[in-house]
């Protein structure tokens, strides 16, 4: 199977655990070699973010989960890159 | 003939399977170096995808037949570049 | 003479040959080293085409007899680079 | 634990201790290997500020007891970067 | 005399002859390196091109002339950089 | 203490000295690496200046001390950047 | 002194002499490296320049001279930069 090397996530995180926690604790999986958060909006409950992720191999199953273990969840997949390198779009 | 280099396509697909799987699935054709998918509109039933794929000779026909499979289907070809490398549109 | 190294193209194509056949046809015209066509805008019968085409020595008629034969035609010529090297336009 | 390698701070800060002072004491934070500051916003007693830190192993708690003590305070944390290296979010 | 290395001109053009045999033969004058012509407007009549040329030592006498055996002429000129290298303008 | 390496000031200048004067006045402190200075806006009697200021180990004392003795005021700092290398804002 | 590296100069100039003469006199000064004149507005009897001049050690008085020999006029500087290289405005 093709290896996925960079996802783009939009996620609701409840203000706790705090952004740092959140993208730290997400970092410390193993296929991760980077992840960068940039808060996007703040709600009264809610924080969205979008979660940059770059890897040799990334496994959203498990990143799902653990964003699930961390009381978030992914609101959508804003986009996927796979193959042997890390493809730009060139509209962006 | 003169390989293809690089697609973008404008690509419907349904909820399932993921943009995850869709990459992914796609990123596993023979002649595909890397894939990338953006989400540009969420509909009810439908996600639009732009889709960038680079190799050293794509196979529309092929892509197609696989993005059939994948339950989705290409809504348009919006990019296509070809020859012995990769030539940037210089008015985007 | 001096030599074409870049011409930009804005081509008028029926739907039929596809985006992909018509650029990998023009593709294969000997002088050409690379081209990349962006499609403009999309009409009942027609596309509009942003065709960029670099190669060492273009030949226009050559390309426009080839587009032709491929049911399209060059509505109009938007950028013109010869010489030694690729130059580009500092105000794009 | 993965490192935090990027932070970007919305800070609050009365207008003394100055930008400088502010900057170059959180600067001093032994796991700070750059900062900048960029001011925001000037309100009759407070000035907003943007702050960039980048560092091999940075400590958000530190740098956050570090900004209290020069009377200032996190407003929100705007970016998070972790991993072996800083990851640039392609949306920005 | 300090060499001119790159001019920008506001050329105006009847539809005869063509862009590429405007710019080719343009490129041909000697101390030509490069030459880029950029459509800006299409009239009825007369076509309207940005055309940039670059070379070790311009000399816009020879360019004004052959523009005006081209039956074209200088509308005006939109930029001069001369000295031992090209010179950026850091507004544009 | 963790060096200064660049300083961007809003600088309200009297149209005496000039901003050349100024400006290689400034520049000539010793801790001063490179100095910019651009015209914000001209009054009838100051312009306003953004200068921007590079070294090593910057002192902001003695470039306020120097900037008052040139007859000219800090409006206000707008960057600050420290450390052992300048480091760009990713929102700038 | 610290050497003046870069000065963006906003200039009036009568239609005579051409823009090319203007440029070329002025990049003849000894201590000019480089000069690009950009049109900025055109006017019934004036056109509005910016000139840019970069060298190892420009002197603004000589320039000022043979801008004004040249027949026209600083109406303006614009940026100054000096110091050991060149240093870029961040917000610019």
């Amino acid at each position: 199977m093709t290896p996925i090397r960079r996802l783009v996530l939009d996620v609701l995180k409840p203000h706790d655990p705090s952004v740092v926690t959140f993208t730290t604790q997400l970092g410390d999986l193993e296929s991760i070699e980077a992840a960068t958060a940039t808060v996007i909006e703040v709600d009264e409950s809610v924080k969205t973010l979008r979660v940059t992720i770059e890897g040799e191999n990334l496994d959203l199953e498990r990143i799902r989960a653990e964003i699930e273990d961390l009381s978030a969840s992914i609101h959508s997949v804003d986009q996927v890159s796979c193959g042997s390198r890390t493809l730009e779009d060139p509209w962006l």
